[in-house]
């Protein structure tokens, strides 16, 4: 893969460079500089969170972990890459990795947190607060200018295929993490261990996941961004949900996969199944020219259909969409762009490509795009018996089996999710 | 334990109001909010970094996880806790743990991000640059004073019996990982797996370990704050140092050991054992009265000695320490307070007791004050082989034994550390 990888990698620079300056030549900027950011303190500690580099900087540059570093993208020479690397015994020293992208920068190895002097004509693009924390005074240049900021982020939808390559590869690592996971669940393991299990197979540790991974069993599989790993395991196991991760290179694999308990009723067994078919007629109906939206509408056509075929609902497969009845079972959108970042920026456009928010009928929906070769998309159908969503709807006459449900509650949810690029013609699941 | 420690939490609290109400008194307060902070996402994204509630926050309620929340400490009424608690199906509810401390607040639980009404006469403490984030208006009062401030990370100096109990309980737990992580090193696992073997054998995750572990093999001992984790084993394996703690109700463990590989030379065993005997032995002058920057010098008279001891330096126990080689074998310092955090408040004060800069002799270290009853103080000798500050002697005459030095190079150094709580009359060691 190596030799693939870099020569990709290249053309995905050169790329980017071209794009970076056609847009200065259409804003009239002379460079644009990235800040990759840089991680704070707890209040009134000396002891950091994790960190992450910002996605435009990671776009160029595939080294997540840098702090105090910025990118400039200059009209007519080289662009600069003045990497903080601090010349202390306290910590391990940054080093430059021994592969061809370097070359294609001009590279300054900064002891010191180094802001690089820039004209009234640059464009700043990062989080100048931070910035601001341990700078006396800002750089010159225009920070954060929102049209620029839009067509950077514009930029990032399109993957190229050093993007892709990065993208299948973390999938490929994260999916040794989800047979751990699932081997850890037959082995009556609690959620914290198979959290631990995940990161072992996966080779990654917590504070790198591009997401805080969801383990949840039984009822926490039905708590959409479950936010606990529980120490012990339950008497009675009916299900798994484990929706994890993977970076490579900075682009983020986003899986999930849900398992059978030996404690489910046969019933549940049948709908993960079913919902498994759903994500697969999902993606195969992904191409050039599909609307997000209008897909995100056919997975609640979908999943009326299961709730109708599996007897918990009795009506007709119009009355459960227009009701409100999938939106009850599932709350989220279909899917979500994907790359440096889980949750991909300029996921949610008018059609004119104009920033703007999630339709009002779908409010969680994370991408209203018509898809375009080169958009790499999450597909994650899910259902679920949340409490707080369902018991609405037990005072109403809609035609609801609630004895099923009763039975499925302990089980929580399910949800499945792939991750595929749109390609020239159809689609390219990128999940083994 | 559980009643003992419920018993003291309460004592505890009963002792920190009476303390609060008469910093009330003599600063002119008629109350006290205490903000536990929030998270912030990464920049650009929707991801959140790990959190940690407020040490001031904290030290009265023990939920580290707690954002967007206050406690009220009133002059003349019960103190107020305004804990964030969500309604929504995305994450799992925020509960109030059914233990006896419960009773001892008037509690609301908060369904949004709220914050109290306040007069002109409350002190607020906590970051007020995260406040200002979610609120359109910052609430009345002043916010952090100083003085109060200083006053109140004094009152965190001493430790409660319900404080020595969590410390205590932090570190038994965090040993259960100590001797999983030291079967892995002899299982030859690389830095990744031992970091999970100590997380699976202490029973948390990542985000939640009061500081990032250090899990270090060969040179990476000698890398003082060591940060990142080999996911291979080296072929050859001299040493591991592992820095490494674990909370309980908030106050943090941390605790280091330093293990033998098989294929470190016969000395560097000697060196271990030995360095073993100097922590005892400054550990066994812990005592109310004892001065720690004293203490901390005593430490480099220790080094000196195992320096001679075992043929590394060939001159007198005064030049080692007054030519600065002891300081170049352990550029650390002797410990520090420990508490809600792993570098306590309040550490460096002048005898009188005012804020100060630490010894410009001894810069990295942490803790200055004569120690009382109640302080809980880290104990960590060090001894590295570190050639960003070794090289510069080789060109001096001062009679290190350089080839000793370099058969010691690969395994990097060695650093033990135990958290020990001061007595009335001696000390008491919480490390087991």
């Amino acid at each position: 893969m190596s030799e693939t990888l870099h020569r990709q990698h290249k053309a995905h620079i050169d790329n980017l460079l071209s794009a970076y300056r056609s847009l200065m030549a259409q804003y009239d900027y002379d460079s644009i500089a990235l800040y990759s950011g840089h991680a704070s303190p707890h209040y009134g500690d000396d002891q950091m969170p994790n960190f992450q580099a910002f996605g435009h900087f990671v776009h160029w540059v595939p080294l997540v972990e840098a702090e105090h570093s910025w990118l400039v993208v200059h009209r007519d020479k080289r662009p600069t890459l003045y990497l903080y690397a601090p010349n202390d015994f306290w910590h391990l020293p940054t080093v430059l990795p021994e592969e061809p992208w370097v070359a294609e920068f001009d590279i300054q190895l900064c002891t010191d947190a180094f802001t690089p002097s820039l004209n009234d004509n640059t464009a700043i693009i990062g989080n100048m607060a931070t910035l601001r924390e341990c700078e006396d005074a800002l750089p010159n240049g225009q920070a954060n200018p929102e049209t620029l900021t839009h067509a950077l982020d514009e930029l990032r939808m399109i993957k190229s295929d050093y993007e892709i390559t990065c993208l299948r590869e973390a999938n490929r690592l994260a999916m040794a993490g989800h047979e751990a996971a699932h081997a850890a669940f037959a082995g009556a393991c609690c959620e914290l261990d198979i959290q631990l299990a995940y990161l072992a197979a996966s080779r990654q540790r917590e504070s790198h996941v591009p997401y805080a991974n969801i383990i949840g069993m039984n009822q926490h599989a039905g708590v959409l961004h479950y936010q606990h790993y529980d120490t012990s395991a339950p008497t009675k196991r009916y299900s798994l949900l484990v929706d994890a991760g993977r970076r490579f290179r900075g682009y983020s694999a986003d899986i999930t996969r849900t398992h059978l308990g030996p404690d489910a009723p046969a019933l549940f067994e049948t709908l993960i199944s079913a919902m498994y078919a759903v994500k697969d007629r999902l993606i195969a109906q992904l191409a050039p020219g599909v609307d997000f939206v209008a897909l995100h509408e056919k997975m609640h056509h979908e999943l009326a259909e299961v709730l109708i075929d599996h007897g918990l609902f009795r009506g007709s497969r119009e009355t459960a969409v227009a009701e409100g009845v999938t939106r009850a079972f599932c709350p989220h959108g279909l899917g979500h762009s994907l790359g440096v970042q889980v949750h991909d920026v300029a996921g949610l456009r008018t059609a004119s490509g104009e920033p703007a928010p999630a339709p009002e009928k779908h409010p969680a929906l994370r991408l209203t795009r018509t898809l375009t070769p080169g958009m790499v998309v999450t597909i994650e159908p899910g259902l679920y018996f949340i409490p707080m969503l369902l018991t609405p709807l037990r005072n109403t006459d809609l035609p609801i089996n609630w004895t099923l449900v009763d039975q499925l509650m302990p089980c929580g949810g399910i949800r499945v999710e792939d991750n595929i690029a749109i390609t020239l013609d159809g689609f390219d699941n990128l999940t083994p």
